[in-house]
């Protein structure tokens, strides 16, 4: 296969997307973006879960208004991330009218779908990049499944692309016409990013691989209305692990749809998980566990393997902090004599017990050799484990907490 | 990319597996094989999820006595997916302890990493085959990163292969060394699934690409040790998507970690949903539901989405049963005017609900042209939608449900 080029590199606010950065995750509010106090949190929310840029619709003349105030509570929480307004149907009507809005924004989302119809469609479209020009903001023309522009499908009916293809190729053509319309208009190609999200996983492999063969724009890739659950997860990612592989997207979101009483952090979560699985990101340390057959009755590793990890949850932000490369570090519980003692030997720390008994002798492993043979109950292994996974991170990763390379006096 | 020739065909008892036959669903118990009562219970629900072929260990000798037994009530319980011995270290010897066992497995697996030592290796190895042969049984030749042979380790070590290089070399190897084994010992090639797991998506996918272009056996494929929660759905996920999509891999499981209290469906679900994505399979009607945004303030769509998801759930599987091609409906649940009306279009039915206000007017499409336009509370709203998905189905989808093509009275 061959390599692709490097797309060029945007800068959104000192996020850099495209070129040679790491693939940038996003995400996007659901809350009324009018309600400073819900929307403030959320923002905060889906930052500490770990997202790099954050999108909220600005929608009408209360969210613009708002806006000023949203960002700087969040930046004086300590959020960092680039703030962008999702704009449809009235977005160059509301960055005109509120300029403070147009100034503390990021980023600007366009959807050419519904900027404007007919006439009024370039002369909306050129009013929005007037703006992104005066405040020099990076845009994202943002193409979408559900709001194809009509004029491009017309055109395409015309010229006789078949039925089941319209979609798709009205999607790219809409893309790539407005990216040269504000090209032509003088935006410089370092601030233009591009998407083209449908709802269906194949189709999206499609338009992007042809997007990625006519442009050097930095990609943001994203399947839309993937719905909730288990469905959403899957097939949200199922594209995205396919283009990614192929080196195809510079930022990513997961739309997944939260059930009532689901938690909005998990399009980040996932987002996450997608980006390490493949090589591409490392966050955080790594558990390594068995998913339990016959050999393994014992409901012992199970537990074992989700108090070590709600251990390294509860550590790791702190660790990554203070010890460089630790979000590299993997750790196995394995419950299973077969495959036990090699994974845990692969990984950097791991503990492998046997397969049944409810009073285990257990071997720990530590860069492939094996260290301590332990026994006891469940605590006492836990106990042990925690200890041993702390002393290894302290030990093998670097400090990088305090200038002086001293180690702070820590209180547990 | 050039086309892959199709691989052998495998009946397992009546599940076709490779050539030009469907991916097929594999799952595994967890319970110990030698309780009859919870496997039995297990392997139902799996069956129900909608497993194609479930595998249970056999780890000892009263897994091995009591299978008979667990087999006879699942097939009197109308679960008629072939069951498959899991076997490591003594495989040789339960099978042959006990013939009836040998007898009942639809297939069993084989670990070259741990069939025996040094010289007994292949006399343990073709003792098995010597009864696969009697009882005309299919094999998996199953490698796992966890347990690589260990010969074949110090071999690619003397020949200088690169450290970071080995278990990915040395399992396939194993594995290609094992297939010629068994062949030259007079298995059919038509009765020899291969697989090597391990639990790096990047490493898979380098394996199963070599694999695929060393041999035309069906692969299985599958992450070993993902993990539960997100990280083990997506790292799972990742790899599959991309080696089946490539047109690699003729039957798959996804190994999560259930954590406690977790259900072992998921795997099945997970699975399920990774072949739908990629037009592989279609198994049941799907929900397009949007993410949300501060356009949807309200959680109308969401509760809605919800509860025509439990209503499609509920009713599929006499749908599918009754109406040809219903399992290919897409139905859209969306609470956006900004793609609700296009997406709501595309489906086969569709419910485009305005962003704000609790008492909405929202548009049912079908087929792509808007059929009514319907105000009322969620419930009434929830009332009509059901009411109208019901009869699109008994009206686009042709029945199959009795011979003479007359629909059956319905009671409700």
């Amino acid at each position: 296969m061959e390599t692709l080029k490097e797309t060029y590199t945007v800068d959104v606010s000192g996020v850099k997307i495209g070129g040679s950065n790491p693939v940038r995750i996003q995400s996007m509010t659901d809350t009324d973006s009018s309600n400073i106090k819900e929307t403030v949190k959320q923002i905060l929310l889906l930052y500490k879960a770990g997202s790099e840029l954050i999108r909220l619709t600005i929608d009408n003349e209360d969210s613009a208004k708002n806006f000023s105030e949203i960002k700087k509570i969040v930046r004086d929480k300590g959020c960092d991330a680039p703030l962008i307004g999702d704009f449809h149907y009235n977005g160059h009507i509301l960055l005109k009218k509120f300029p403070d809005c147009a100034k503390k924004l990021d980023k600007y989302r366009i959807n050419p779908g519904n900027v404007g119809k007919k006439g009024a469609k370039t002369k909306n479209f050129y009013q929005i990049l007037d703006i992104a020009k005066e405040f020099e903001k990076p845009i994202r023309i943002g193409v979408n499944s559900g709001s194809v522009d009509g004029d491009v499908i017309e055109r395409l009916k015309e010229n006789g692309i078949k039925d089941e293809m319209i979609i798709q190729e009205a999607m790219i053509l809409s893309c790539l016409d407005s990216l040269n319309l504000a090209l032509d208009y003088g935006i410089k190609k370092e601030k233009i990013i591009l998407s083209c999200k449908t709802q269906s996983p194949k189709e999206l492999i499609y338009i992007y691989r042809k997007l990625r063969q006519q442009c050097l724009q930095p990609l943001h890739l994203g399947l839309t209305e993937a719905g909730g659950g288990i469905k959403g997860s899957v097939w949200s990612v199922v594209p995205l692990a396919i283009l990614l592989n192929e080196g195809i997207g510079e930022t990513i979101r997961i739309s997944i749809t939260p059930f009532p009483g689901g938690d909005r952090r998990d399009e980040v979560y996932i987002a996450k998980e997608l980006l390490e699985s493949l090589n591409l990101r490392y966050f955080s340390p790594k558990i390594i566990s068995c998913p339990g057959c016959g050999r393994t009755s014992s409901d012992l590793y199970r537990k074992l393997a989700k108090e070590i990890d709600d251990f390294i949850k509860e550590n790791e932000h702190i660790w990554i902090k203070d010890y460089v490369g630790v979000e590299k570090m993997r750790v196995a519980v394995m419950g299973c004599i077969v495959n036990g003692p090699g994974e845990s030997k692969n990984a950097d720390i791991g503990i492998s017990l046997p397969g049944k008994g409810e009073n285990p002798q257990s071997l720990i492993f530590e860069k492939g050799k094996q260290v301590a043979v332990l026994k006891g109950s469940l605590k006492e292994l836990a106990i042990e484990m925690k200890k041993r996974i702390k002393s290894f991170v302290e030990r093998e990763y670097p400090f990088k907490g305090e200038k002086d390379g001293k180690r702070p006096k820590r209180k547990n």
